[in-house]
């Protein structure tokens, strides 16, 4: 039999202690837990990178995962603490932030962590993924439930998503986030498409040319795809869309579609 | 029942494959073993950022973890190689240069590793952390005891480990370390507070606010407090400190203190 | 009983989602399944770093490991996939750009792995880490055979891999990757020496002491030295020697050898 399986995503660093405290915390409680990272490296403060992360990330993982997520840049003050129950059964814990933006969806439940109330008041006020969120995760896995951490949120706080701004032969939107190669994820999802045939591409006025895969790119070619997340990227063949475009977030995308039939 | 658990804490950086390295060695010998990464990002050679960090997450490990612990420019040396038990019963193995300096209080007891005694003689003069620590830290697991790994060491090598001056209304320290965040770490404590109000605090001469946690300071603010592991830390909100005083090490912290019961 | 022993080793980045979202997948097929991190950091579509890591790291683990090794800028080309069973009983699935080229020696047997065969075609045409690689590790892991996954690959491709130049008195060769210190893998391995004692190194003209650890340098000084992975290596104590060379591969090296009986 298999311990419980948490995964743990912070903006902590892999050169800082900070994530294997969590894990002690974990291992003290469950010596079987099995732990996995995520990452420890979302852009300090960067609650849109972390939730574009933990978006295509905690859907890969077994339905039973207690994930923790702590992008925190308000820890210790009057933001609250949450532990969301999505429409999928996921659960997560996180401080209410937005972080946790995409899986505040169809039937998802927030509730808040209240300090002292089951788990034991937080040890610091700077650390609440060690003395707050551990400690909340390890009490679902031994079978307590979201609701005896405390009272349901109405309002958890979302970040405004940007949207794809979408029309019958035009789809509109802006990049988010990069990955470590320079790949920009942009706004617009692969459902935005609703199958129609990209015909031209471009991001901040640039073309790009819209492919399949990146080794479909020509060496220093901007190009456009559906990158394995579900989300439109903006890419450079073995080079850093980041860099050729100088930018991370907020440059505009733009689509033009055909009709699925028609022949290319 | 849960294998033998080992932490690892080096400078060697996740770009190497030095770590895993060291994980194959004890997943031959335990199958079964549970490994966590402390950080492979210690600052190369830095033993005195390693011994901050052991510092900060090796006592929230369960006690019965053992620690393999390697900043190590002396490698292949005559540095020795010890195997310490703290006042608490903790067990690590590091080299011999000062990365154990805080545990080597309190009861501890430092012991050589012999390199081949029980253990077989090391395979290389450069990776010790593979060839000599990893083996012993299995060796330990298997029941192995540290006497039979070598002799007392009486005299391990402590770092000039930097202590806060005390005096009754003023604490005086210096910051030591970064973590990834820029956050300084100083050699002051919390325990050096003895309870008194900060009333005014100081870093390389600028004023810093004293704050409970980094979302109470303004941004670009450079503020003073408690850290989570228990040492006075220098912050910027959502910025870096390093960065602000354009400094890691050495740079003067003073905190100005009020006695406890004072109204604020 | 552990579970399957899984190691993975990309250039997707610890900051990336990707590793985690590899593991996802291993741990919906295996609960119990051990993962280990070879590294995430080979520098980005370099194949030939990450032939060295995986040939320096691969040979330590048990046996019974099963590889996971995706430096891919082709992916979703008409590149082959590969599952290669080496010599020594060794199984690892990776692209076919060579990544392997360490391992398809003596005996080693190549299988190309077909996608949509035994296993579900891959739901991405940019991520095959974890559509199909993960998926053809977990296959081997349930006890499917290598045959099954796709027909013998006669001639996988292999990285022209730099030979050292060995004649009587002189052993010549070339720097081929950094680790995360600087020091400088080559194209000498420890058998080119052939036991012989080297009385002169030098690196891109520039004398090199020859020393049999990194501590016998004087600081700043070039040395030579057999490192740990039985390769040469050119190092700087306490220091980078890719940045004192400001190069990275391709530095000629030369090695001038006297017997291994004459006294030094």
């Amino acid at each position: 039999m298999a311990g419980p399986l948490f995964t743990l995503t912070t903006d902590f660093g892999s050169g800082s202690g900070y994530p294997a405290q969590m894990k002690a915390v974990l291992l003290g409680v469950f010596p079987d837990a099995r732990i996995v990272d995520v990452t420890h490296e979302v852009p300090a403060f960067d609650v849109l990178s972390g939730a574009l992360l933990l978006e295509a990330c905690l859907p890969w993982f077994p339905r039973d995962a207690i994930h923790v997520a702590v992008v925190d840049p308000g820890v210790g003050t009057t933001r609250r603490a949450l532990c969301v129950v999505d429409g999928d059964g996921r659960r997560i814990v996180a401080p209410d932030n937005g972080l946790l933006t995409p899986f505040l969806v169809r039937g998802a439940r927030a509730r808040a962590i209240v300090e002292g109330g089951v788990l034991p008041a937080p040890r610091s006020a700077t650390f609440h993924g060690r003395d707050l969120f551990c400690p909340a995760a390890a009490y679902l896995a031994r079978g307590g439930t979201p609701a005896a951490l405390g009272p349901e949120v109405p309002d958890p706080l979302r970040l405004e998503w940007p949207v794809a701004a979408v029309s019958e032969h035009e789809v509109r939107g802006t990049t988010l986030a990069r990955d470590p190669f320079g790949n920009l994820l942009t706004s617009i999802r692969a459902a935005d498409l609703a199958g129609g045939i990209v015909r031209e591409a471009s991001a901040g006025g640039e073309p790009a040319r819209w492919v399949r895969t990146f080794g479909e790119g020509r060496p220093g070619e901007l190009i456009a795809l559906v990158g394995s997340g579900g989300r439109v990227e903006i890419a450079v063949r073995e080079g850093s869309a980041a860099e050729r475009l100088c930018a991370i977030r907020g440059v505009p995308v733009r689509l033009v579609l055909g009709p699925a039939e028609s022949a290319c």
